[in-house]
């Protein structure tokens, strides 16, 4: 599709919502480079599986310092429009949402801005929005509104989302990652957000934040973080339900959905997300579990459970094949690559959209997302699969998988020296980066140069 | 008014946008303390009058260790929400434009959310925006989307824009200030955005950012950045010229508005940019302008003449007049407070409120306004003023000049000890503030502690 034509809108004469917006085409990016988790465990030390099986990680994306935020922005954009076929002039509005910010005031959607230069079209609304992981949905749902609304005038938005997870050495450092996802948002689109059917939990909590900005790493609660993933989740899915019902008149369980994507820290925290809504719709109508579940289970509250490891346990076990067939498929980038942070959950879709063989099983599907940042910031939220789907299908089917696979597996040492190196470098003016260029991908946004007022020159590999 | 009944609509039966979508009320806060600014030039030893004529610029706000942009943030917000009456549960969405960052992560947004806790109503969309002084527009153009779209189920929006302008020591230090500023969001609004008639510019510009994550001071380039506002104005007037006309066939020039408010980051700069619009009046219509000005600019384009003295004064002097009419009104708390970066155009809407004796005077004026925010992002758009705009006027009117007045004078002494205070303890965790409490007004939300994780603890003074 070019991106134009069937999607456009007249945004003059129309004062009503434009049918099914969400999203047209998405593209993803992630570095060419890997550490493999099982010889990182061994590499640091820990028990045998802590990584793989402990977290459900088993690679893990990486860069040097030839690439940052805007970088990967630069690269996943150019690659979406590339493939797809839009013209810049096409776009009337442009958001980030990321969390590894490079500068404090001046946007990471201002340094895409030179992709549009040639186009002529510098009428292109939005900036950065930032809430740890939840910034991408922040700019998704803001899109789709801005595409619903009278701002927008026919054209179409496109959100981008893009983040370098990195941890200090520690328990933290295997679940990190990079990427960047791209999306095409407007009207008759090939994935559409169901109206009305969303529910936000927003609260003050300093489970991982970035206070110290001298230091590319987070603080991290590691406890209160996962209370508050799945406290958040809880409060969005029962919300969501409240409100399904009050526009439907259907009650909502885990039956509602064809598959359930979750922002995904780590695939483990995943799987007990799915066994945490089974002990949610458990709560809600306990008759339609088991009478062992019954017994032991009834007299708990959601509340007083998110470190009880018997709740937990149960409902793993009881949601295990659901959680096979409803959500494992969505974790292949997540467990390939790592934590993305704000593109992590629109990975899970993409990995959702390669995980059918055929388009046909595609079409038609319901599904359920979850965004969660911390500090926090959540949203439990659904779309449906239209047939517009066909081509971003087949287009993402010939090249994720593959893509995974040509990625090159690097010693946990070169990896540790190459997070010291970012770790000693990334705040220096001037600067020129030393990682080699035959370590990126082909068609791939570097960094070039900072030269001494911290400006940086972007230059792209060739295709 | 209630903030809620008069202003809700039914967000489940509805797919058309609602009337009449705008600022239905708003509240500024600046801090109590502020420096003179012929003290200032004395103090620093420029020539007399630098600060004052030169800039346009009569008294800088500052505040010292006790407040940060989470503290203005609450403080606005309470502010606001008290007055009006209006119900926590009634608010939809909350965002936040700032780019005065205390964390890489966590969102200011997230911290209000604790004035939230009360009332139980955690289902509140939207985070941070940033992108220099353009992030608050970027929030009020989310906000007023979402109340269009399907995404609103018929609660009202809030947008609060919160910064601290400080520079090092030297030219650019008198051009600071500190303010907020809370608006709510909703139909039937007392400010109705005009629909279909926004122009915007993107760019990608390094005339004044902030990459040294390290300092609260930005890098400037002063003389792109006045060229980069210039070029943004050129582009984005003119554009709004196109779309004006393409919707009502109507051509637009300085008579088409009762007011026309800038983003300030001094008041000068304000009044070379009115002249700059004039001149692209002249350029679009040179047959309006006398035969002197015909014979001497008539050749000289747009682009060639950001630095043209000529030009400059030449229409600053023709405009003289319409400026002090249409503009100058809405300076007062620029003029008074100085630059307060995101809030800066907002603030510049309260002084043209305020500067109304009557209501009736003030009710059906038609207004331009100019957001600019380095990087660069900017927009050109136009509101009207209702009837509703009733209580607000009166409101505002009885409290900003007074509150302008009971301000405390500081000498350039002690409010350089005071720069110098944040910039050294910034960063610092744990860290406990040591401004006295004595210098902010009544009901402010300041910092009580930084604790040893740097988690921020807030506390508010007696009413």
């Amino acid at each position: 599709m070019n991106g134009g034509g069937d999607h456009g809108i007249n945004g003059n004469s129309r004062s009503q919502w434009p049918d099914d917006v969400g999203i047209i085409d998405m593209e993803i990016y992630f570095p060419s480079q890997f550490v493999d988790q099982s010889e990182l465990e061994t590499f640091t030390g820990v028990s045998a599986g802590r990584n793989t099986k402990g977290l459900g990680q088993l690679r893990m994306g990486f860069c040097d310092d030839r690439e940052d935020v805007a970088s990967l922005c630069l690269t996943v954009v150019d690659k979406l429009m590339t493939r797809t076929g839009t013209s810049y002039s096409n776009i009337g509005r442009l958001e980030v949402g990321t969390e590894s910010l490079i500068d404090k005031s001046k946007s990471v959607k201002t340094v895409i801005m030179q992709l549009f230069e040639e186009s002529g079209n510098s009428d292109v609304e939005g900036v950065t929005s930032t809430n740890a992981c939840y910034g991408g949905t922040a700019a998704l749902f803001n899109s789709v509104d801005w595409i619903e609304s009278s701002s927008c005038d026919g054209r179409l938005a496109m959100v981008v989302c893009a983040d370098i997870a990195v941890y200090e050495p520690g328990p933290a450092r295997p679940t990190g990652g990079v990427g960047a996802v791209a999306m095409l948002i407007g009207p008759n689109a090939s994935i559409v957000l169901e109206r009305g059917l969303r529910a936000s939990r927003f609260a003050h909590n300093y489970d991982f934040y970035k206070p110290d900005l001298t230091s590319p790493y987070p603080i991290v609660d590691g406890q209160l973080s996962v209370k508050c993933y799945l406290q958040s989740l809880d409060k969005c899915y029962g919300l969501y339900k409240q409100k399904a019902f009050k526009k439907n008149g259907k009650k909502v369980d885990l039956s509602s959905f064809d598959a359930i994507l979750f922002h995904s820290p780590y695939c483990k925290l995943v799987q007990k997300s799915f066994a945490r809504l089974s002990f949610n719709d458990f709560k809600a109508n306990p008759d339609n579990f088991t009478d062992t579940l019954q017994s032991s289970f009834a007299q708990i509250e959601l509340e007083d459970s998110y470190f009880n490891k018997d709740v937990e346990k149960s409902f793993m076990d009881a949601s295990k094949m659901t959680f096979e067939s409803k959500t494992e498929p969505s974790l292949l980038i997540a467990k390939n690559v790592g934590n993305m942070y704000t593109p992590s959950l629109y990975g899970g879709l993409v990995s959702f959209i390669v995980s059918h063989e055929s388009v046909e099983s595609l079409v038609g599907k319901r599904v359920a997302l979850f965004s969660y940042g911390s500090g926090s910031a959540s949203s439990f939220f659904s779309i449906r699969v239209k047939e517009h789907v066909s081509m971003l299908h087949q287009q993402l089917k010939a090249d994720v998988p593959s893509r995974l696979k040509a990625r090159t597996k690097i010693s946990p040492d070169e990896y540790d020296k190459t997070m010291k190196l970012v770790e000693d470098t990334h705040k220096l003016a001037p600067y020129q980066p030393i990682g080699s260029l035959k370590n990126l991908f082909p068609a791939t946004w570097y960094l070039d140069t900072v030269d001494e007022k911290y400006r940086r020159k972007y230059l792209k590999t060739p295709l």
